[in-house]
């Protein structure tokens, strides 16, 4: 069941509604909308690759709950990297995203179904699986940051 | 499903792993955490209670993509009020909330409740429903503002 509810969770809610029918933001609103959901993504991803790296212990309810959390707001940020929102802020993203925007979400989606796997995986209490999808998500954020993210 | 996968979510992400499960966050990180939080609920808030009050057109599927949204992110914030987080940062969170603990997290749970009833309600289509939920939720984030957050 909680199984079934990720996964329906993790295709849900990107395709559930499509974006287009959502307002605009504010630009300001909407740069400060992106940066704190990849501010949560990241503080909950944190401890899951501190667990896969053995640097805190591996406690599977945790990795449950913030695998479920990373899944689930990996799916905002994509929102607020709307027109108008090249620059602003203090923000990090690269001119480049608005010029290769379908490259831009697809890196976005590989993303999210690598961590909507991710929370698949963590209900399995299999460390040695949850280790190697945290090394796959940590691939899919790096891929993007790297290209599309200044320093 | 999608229903299903609602009501479960709405239960399920605060009772599959506690809280204190989790590692506690940087001071700074935990502030910043739960106004990250509480920002991103505001934003998708915003517009259900613009179209509850008439001022934009209902429209059911970003109706039930905001509700989703506030529904899952409302769980959030109370783990970034870990203690020591009192002050810092431009937190507008009252000293009060760490001396009323217990009032503090029923009135939290209030509101995740109020608003996984929200998404569910969504689903219906049904916009006087809608309305109505909207009200209640909004007077349980307005309960807690108004007794723990300075203007």
């Amino acid at each position: 069941m909680r199984r079934l509810a990720v996964a329906v969770l993790a295709s849900g809610v990107a395709l559930g509604a499509s974006l287009a029918a959502m307002a605009q933001m504010k630009p300001e609103d909407a740069i400060k909308y992106r940066q704190s959901a990849m501010f949560l993504v990241g503080q909950n991803f944190g401890p899951l690759a501190g667990m896969a790296q053995g640097k805190i212990p591996y406690d599977k309810d945790a990795t449950i709950r913030y695998a479920e959390i990373v899944a689930f707001v990996s799916k905002l940020p994509l929102q607020g990297f709307q027109p108008g929102t090249e620059t602003g802020g203090n923000t990090k993203a690269k001119p480049e995203i608005w010029e290769n925007m379908d490259d831009f979400k697809a890196k976005m989606e590989k993303m999210q179904q690598e961590a909507a796997k991710l929370a698949e995986v963590a209900q399995s209490g299999d460390f040695n699986a949850v280790k190697a999808q945290v090394g796959e998500t940590g691939k899919s954020c790096k891929a993007c940051h790297d290209k599309y993210r200044n320093k």
